[in-house]
This record gives structure tokens, C-alpha cells and sequence, in this order.
């Protein structure tokens, strides 16, 4: 498993001229660290007197903050398995009609679960993306830059995440998934910059 | 040592109430990645017939980006290491006089030290994207998106680090230090944006 590497052995072998992991599992690792950022951020506010009518928010946030980590910390491995499914496909058997054609189906259905897999990634860092902006002036200052580090973190996750969803839409033949997957992107993309210039521009202004 | 832990435990001790390792580390992980990234396309892009153009270029950059991932993830614990001799200079004692003093300029030592740091992953980032920038078109088109979301990472940790750096300026008394690096901020921040823009409008347009 990815997440059992340590930091050095994970970035020895992403670095290598292995295809995976690749882009997608970065993407993962990216939000989760944006979504853990958040949950220290909670933690370092919860109990401050000043922050008290906040207090509430705080650990409602905390809550969903390890929740997002835990979540996009295991797409890192997630992803991985999803591309190698791919992978696994191209290599069935392509000699008789029949085979071709399960083979087919199964590249299909490898290319839409690698689409699915990052697809989960962007709606998770737009989600790290929306607490960190609702947590915006509600936690303690001295933590404000790692806030505005965990939007960035969450966002190029976001924009990693979609551009993996992309380069393997043009493989799928199923036009309704590609254009419903497509608009789900366009929706993901508008959302998720928009929070990420509301805490930039906070934190950026106080900074 | 932070590069030692693996993804799952260094997700922990993030969002634990320690305040390191915090956004620093973050940003140069972030940096790591990136560079890790443009290191695994140009070894998926060596040996290539249509590339053999670009061969010795490719071999130029895989040295570059492996110098670069091998730096920034070293910065990862050095990051943490400056802040921590922050929170150690203001634990010295000031009873006396002469203490005071000391303790003033270990503390504005401390500092400098701390803004030191992120400023180094904000250098090293700029490295990163200038050098995904000098790839596109050159690589291995299969692995363009890897190329992409290296430059997002890398630009992540570009805006992370140097909002690490603007949080400590404003304890810094020395108005020349002060000065200088916010000049440095804004260029490498201007180069860091132009050099994701191209590449993520490169990408953008072929995926």
C-alpha cells in the first residue's frame, strides 16, 4: 500500500519510470494534506476563549475535516488500482471474437472507473475547498497561513484530480457518461475556484 | 525525521494540535511531489523514437528534477527545524537585562530563519515550473496530464511557501531584510504564475 510508505519511498517511487502512481494519486495525497491542514487549524482553535462563538463550527469542521483527510488518503491508493485495472485489460486474451470482445467491454469499464476514481478526488478537494472557506475568520490567527496553504493544497488536488478525468475521457465510447462526467467537471472547476480566491483573498489581505 | 514517517503518519501528526510540522512542510512536500512528477515523465519519455530529438534535453531535466525532489523533500524537515528554533528562542530566559537582549536576537534570529526556510521551497518551486514549462511538447504526450498536475503541485507549494514567508515578516524588525525579500516574493511569485499558466494552458488545450 501507498500510504504505508514513507514520504521519501513514495516520492522514490512516484519519481520512477513507472506509469503509476502517477498524477491521480497525487492529486489524492494533495487534498489530504489540505484536509489535515484544516484539522490542525481546528485543532489549534478549539478552546480559545476569543473564538468561543465559533465554537460550535470549529468542531463541526474538525469533524468533517478528518473525515475528508481519511477519505482522500485512501484514494491515494484507490487511484493507483484504478489505473492498473486499465492496465490489466489491455493484457486479456484478443484472439477469438468472443475474447475480443469481453476484452473490450472490460477496457471500457477500467477506462470509467479510472475516470470515477478521480473524479471522487475533485468532489472530495472541493468539499476541503468549501470548509476551509466557511471556517474563514472563525479560527485562530496564528494558524491563518496554514489555512490558506490547505486551499492551495486543496485546489491543485482539484485541478490535478480533473486534469486525470480528462485525459482518459477521449478512451470512453459511452457519449452520455462523457458529457454528464464533463459538466460535473465544469461545475467542480467554477466551485472550487471560487473558494479557493475567497480564502486566498482573506488570508492574502491579513497577511 | 518527517520523510521518514509514512503518508498515513505524517496525515496524522499534521492534523494533530502540534503546530508543526505545519504549511512549510506542506508546501515543500507539495514542491517534492512536483519534482518527483517531471522526474517520472521524462524517464517515461527517454528511449522514445518520436522524442529522440528532445533525448538530451529530456536526460538534462530528469537530472534537474531529481536534484529538485531530492532538496524540497529534504525541506520538509528543515522547515519544521526553523520553526522550532522559533518557539525555542522564546523559551529562553529573560530575567535579567542581558538576557533579554539575548533572548531578543535569538528570537529575531529565529525569524529569519523561519522566513529563510519557505523562501528556499519558493525558489525551488519556480525551479520546478520553469523546468515543466521547458518540457511541454516534449515528453511523452501519454504521461501530459502528469506534466500538468506536476506544475499544479509545484505552484501550490510556490503560493504555500511564500505565505509562510509573509506571516513572520511582520515579527522581523529589520526593515532592509524585510524589504528585500518582499521584492523577491513578488518576482518569484510573477514568474511561478506565468511559468503554470503556460503550462497548464498547454496542457489544458491538448487533453
Amino acid at each position: 500500500m501507498l500510504v504505508k510508505m514513507t514520504l521519501e519511498e513514495f516520492g522514490d517511487v512516484l519519481g520512477s519510470d513507472a506509469p503509476a502512481p502517477g498524477g491521480g494519486s497525487v492529486a489524492a495525497l494533495s487534498g489530504a494534506l489540505g484536509a489535515e491542514l484544516v484539522a490542525m487549524v481546528c485543532r489549534l482553535s478549539i478552546g480559545r476563549k476569543d473564538l468561543e462563538a465559533h465554537a460550535q463550527e470549529i468542531k463541526t469542521g474538525l469533524l468533517e475535516a478528518d473525515g475528508l483527510a481519511t477519505g482522500l488518503m485512501r484514494r491515494v491508493d484507490l487511484d493507483t488500482e484504478a489505473f492498473n485495472s486499465v492496465m490489466a485489460a489491455f493484457k486479456l486474451p484478443k484472439t477469438t471474437d468472443a475474447e475480443k470482445q469481453k476484452r473490450a467491454e472490460a477496457i471500457q469499464t477500467g477506462y470509467k472507473d479510472a475516470v470515477q476514481s478521480p473524479l471522487s478526488i475533485a468532489r472530495e478537494c472541493v468539499s476541503v475547498l468549501n470548509l476551509s472557506k466557511s471556517l474563514l475568520g472563525k479560527t485562530n490567527p496564528n494558524a491563518l497561513s496554514d489555512l490558506g496553504v490547505a486551499a492551495q493544497q486543496a485546489y491543485a488536488g482539484l485541478e490535478g484530480a480533473i486534469m486525470n478525468v480528462k485525459i482518459n475521457l477521449p478512451s470512453i465510447k459511452d457519449e452520455q457518461f462523457n458529457s454528464s462526467t464533463s459538466g460535473e467537471v465544469s461545475q467542480l472547476l467554477k466551485y472550487g475556484r471560487e473558494a479557493k480566491d475567497d480564502v486566498y483573498n482573506f488570508v492574502s489581505e491579513k497577511l
